[in-house]
């Protein structure tokens, strides 16, 4: 999916954000830092990573200065790059350049982590075709930015959340009284323009939800001989999705018999953040 | 520090991180789950934790449900629990806790990670005086509840923004002229009520800090050796913070020469989550 | 589908609805109005309609009333009601009824409204299997309400947003170079949860639609006997969705030649407001 | 009045409806449209109408786009214009002219819906001194746009709400005891800022109101030649607003016997919409 | 005018100056009082007062404590207390009661200040018919708590707000060309429900503006003497307000001549605050 | 403190207040100025002063104008004037600086009061190296404008609100069980950032607080003379504060003995409004 950042939607969001950081004002700056006085700073990685979010950075730098102050990109977002590499530079008003950058480096550093563990992750099967996804496992209130950030990394997008996608796990279907019922009950009610996913635990099961109808089957904690077999028994009348005990380690594994989809909870919930700093130049 | 999780303050944050879920409507719950069926649920880790954010998984569930909704915690936040162990248990309309379970779950995996990860360094430097404070290297937007959880795991914590404490870093010194300088001009102009704190990278600095009249001292990347030596030459006239290349190998190093405080970044941004699930009964 | 009225989301939007039409307080009611004063009245139609809406009138009340007040629906939403038929009788303090009417009252009439105009439509085409599907012309900031004002009366809902569904219209493929190349890259960049439906104009758009892989076709303004060909044409292969042109006259003509979705934009842009009042008890 | 729209209070409106309508993300633009791709587009009637909000319909346009983007109105609020005639061209980033379109023309099309009615109302009694008024009967949350529109089409407005006048309806008579004791109870607690208007059902009525110092009676449901003898009787003592009752057919024959205003719940609850559309050049 | 204050508008306003001061959490009562300690305090007078605002100090505790809390009131608002007279009693969690405090005293105090000056104002007309009406130079963000104090102290309430009553100053006349065409043009333009007011300097501008037709004149900064004589020129043909150099010394002579109405700007501008305090009992 | 004032802070809180004033719209301005005049408007003093919150003034026409408006400060903030003096001009449509200038001129005679009465108490004391500091009495809403405006008459802030700093007060100590106990628990458990303070009675107090390690003593209601003693006592062990009973009158006996600051509550609560007012050039 190709949609762009909307920096229009997230800059209320940032300026939350950089209120929780700075209150009701930044005092050491305020004490410390000659009024008026200019400064030139360079953002830069301290460790090779994919960068996701310098838009972001920059427009907090923007948000706090009440003098002109101007920032310069030197990467564009999914760029590859290299540790002491620089990302950007911002010039301006030096008090406002400390007093926002914590908050931006706080947010460049968590973005470009998990872009940068997608991009490892789409690397390690590089020349399947096999889409790497993420899933709902992410941190309250930054989802958008975090799926943003999995897309920068060379991942797709699964559902944004429980109203645009219909995906019966476990419990629904125990709930309905069993594969056939939930199928039949999400394709009576759901809305028309829904696929329909349904997870499954094994071949047994996969038949029956490919027989009632289902669109994708998510194939829960398989092994990569079983999803083999699960591609061959479902002769591509239905996607199907990986999902479950996926690393670095094995994903080449479970993309090389064939699966549609492989989705990463980790991509969102534990990409180490990508140490990223900002030097004023002197 | 004591203050209790405020759930006054942590409504309307959680209506708004279940609304980013849930957007305007759980499709799959609302087509697949009979109307008015009943269920109930256990929460349980699926690994070793330190609990934090139990109330606020509770809140969730009770947002969500419109008809009457019972949450039983069987531990409180703080305690240490073994992999597959209860945490709570939520019994009401079934279709509420499904729709609510993945930002509840979300949550309280995060905060119980961040709250393990203290924990184990607190745990680290059992008996000696030594505090594990946080940074505000945290996510934005959850500041204020990764804090609860660092303290939830025994640690305690720094400034909460840039707002209600002095912190002098390099930047500001140089900008400031020199040492002396910057806590002079944080002397006059900042609030008395502060305690002034500043950054120094070797002992000449530390000397200097001192005699300018810093309260606290962070040591910036020193060795355990470094530390004992600016601990000898400081002979209690500021408080002393490590900070900087402390991870749960060196920190009883570095807490055994005495500083007053150990500074650990990595406890809200890099603590991986807490693996809990939600378990409907059949 | 069976998603209920959420009264946790409504409840925000009602209380800036009724702060619109109250502002700084209600003068006829303050000066006229004896302080104390009791009164039962009752929500009564004036005209034979489908009810949609009661709980938020009941809630409108609810949040006026400083002290006791009950509410007791006679009907629940989605009944056939006479003109001169009781929905609600309401009893607490008469100045907060008094104020709270309009709003609670203009709401009611707008959504059994819609209700009313979408149980024709599905009466006017019962016995087939064909739905009758809104749109996206709705009232700015009311889709929701109106959405479930469709379901009360008996319709399906269509896409509820931008977000939740692919719909290529005319504009988007002749932007991509045609209708192979719309579905195409829809294919590889959307979501894979997504069905992609797309708007044609005649037979050959349609042919080209299907083996291009569209999972819904829409068809644009098309008389009965072209949906009854392009039916035949389809033979099952998509869903197709007739839009444009429908009225109460001929939906039935439409519905006999076997679509699966019809879709009416007048459902929520051009119902006529059911007439509602509230009548004091005296 | 000839207070203009104020697009500083709108925009903040158009932000959240365009937020209800795209979610995270168009997801068909961001799929199919080229990305940078430009394009042009004209805004058309699709029927005879009275325009009203076109400078909306612009802020929708530039809310979404996040490159520049021309607007150009062709016709001002309140013009009458033709079926095809164009009224807007908007040029710049086709992705965003077609994630705004929707929005935009829901809201142009509702308003010059109500414009227009108002206008057929307005004309219908050109050359008597009476005006035509809207009442409280508006969709929640679009009040000062509705009234807008009012204006836009030549009417006057009525109040905006329960707090900048007084309207003394049955309710509030009966339970203050009689007309007299209203009207009393009114000029002693009520602002003295606001006049005084109360409803009445006769002639016997209508003296009393205006011996107890009545500034506006308003004659709810009366024939023209009841309406006829009311401003006889009531000799300039006080102004008459005709309310009830009245449509297109008949309000000739109440202007026509002199009464200062008359007031028109449909104006803004049964304007059909103004069919609008976008057109992309080719 | 009898409107009571609105509990329910207020509470989100509470929330958030309770938050201005609160921020992150109290920090001293965490740290210094023990964890579920009770208390009981008495809320009290230290100055003779007439109390406002004792309802909203109750919601400051009831908002701030999380476990149950009590609150008596032993006076209403408008009573005349002395010094060390008890206004209520609140029981509960201390650590809430100290953290609630200072928001709750310091609206209490102001508002009694404010209905305590007003009080005297209206004591020293007492006997005649003329009204005391506040102004619009209240504080912002506070005018609907402030106008409620003047009501509780005795005093009436000029409008509310710009949109709410026509009232033409000098700064308007000049625009308009003089009085009489301001009038006209207000009546022409207007809303019918308002009455209109316009600002005169001398007698002449009296007379003209009541043959142009104004509903009530301001007479601006006039001696007692020259009112009188506009009383008489006036013969009840429009209200007079006096503005402008009122003070408690002058006031009753000015009442004394007649005037339906005295507007005085220190009721909300220059009310000194009355002296409230908390004492916890020990 | 040298914190400037927060223009971006302060936006959305002036259009908030403007909207409390304006409404759904200025119907005197819309009715009688004619559409497009323009104008231009001197603000200016009417009694000397130092004045305070231009900038906001500024603002508030800025956002009312919706054509091009300019405002030129004639000086700045922290500058005296005299009786007379102008402090801006402002040019351009005259309908939007009439419709702001209510809101504009509240708030400005209000900073500007502050920033006066601070500036006498500082000139009262001129020569000594006494701080005047104010309080946490401050009105609701708009607690860092009028810290802002004492520092802008030369006083310092004290505490923001109950996050920043540490002060224990007498039920703090009575809570805790005595002076001792109370520093202590601060010490054990509030932030290492924060100083202590603690409020004492009498020089045993003192004494007692400076052994068990206060930062800082506050002299609650204490005489110049035992002030004297204390400064003696504390012999520079703890910065010592006066607090309660002073007034202008007394200010400089208090700081001829020798105290780190000076309290003032008055500063906020009681500081009479600076008369200022609008004027249209003819």
């Amino acid at each position: 999916m190709v949609m762009e950042l909307d920096l229009g939607t997230a800059r209320p969001l940032l300026e939350a954000w950089l209120r929780e950081d700075i209150g009701h004002g930044d005092v050491t700056t305020g004490a410390v830092i000659p009024a008026g006085m200019l400064g030139r700073a360079r953002i830069e990685a301290r460790e090779p990573a994919v960068v996701a979010g310098l838009p972001l950075a920059g427009l907090c730098f923007e948000i706090v200065a009440s003098t002109p102050l101007s920032w310069e990109a030197k990467v564009t977002d999914g760029s590859e790059v290299e540790a002491g590499e620089v990302l950007a530079v911002v010039e301006g008003p030096l008090g406002a350049i400390l007093t926002a950058e914590r908050t931006a480096l706080n947010l460049l550093g968590h973005l470009s982590g998990i872009a940068t563990l997608t991009r490892r992750f789409v690397d390690a099967i590089a020349g399947s075709s096999t889409k790497i996804v993420d899933t709902r496992k992410t941190t309250p209130g930054l989802r958008i930015f975090e799926k943003y950030a999995v897309r920068t990394g060379g991942g797709a997008n699964h559902r944004f959340g429980l109203d645009d996608a219909i995906l019966i796990k476990d419990n629904h279907i125990h709930a309905a009284g069993g594969i056939t019922q939930a199928v039949t009950r999400a394709r009576d009610n759901a809305p028309h323009v829904a696929k329909i996913e349904i997870e499954v635990e094994n071949s047994g099961q996969l038949v029956e939800a490919i027989e009632a109808g289902a669109d994708i089957v998510m194939l829960d904690n398989m092994s990569p001989q079983e999803v083999r077999d699960a591609v061959d028994a479902t002769a591509g009348r239905a996607m199907l999705e990986v999902s479950g005990g996926v690393d670095l380690g094995n994903v080449a594994a479970y993309a090389a018999v064939g699966p549609d989809l492989i989705s990463v909870g980790a991509l969102t919930h534990s990409a180490p953040r990508t140490d990223v700093a900002l030097e004023v130049e002197r």
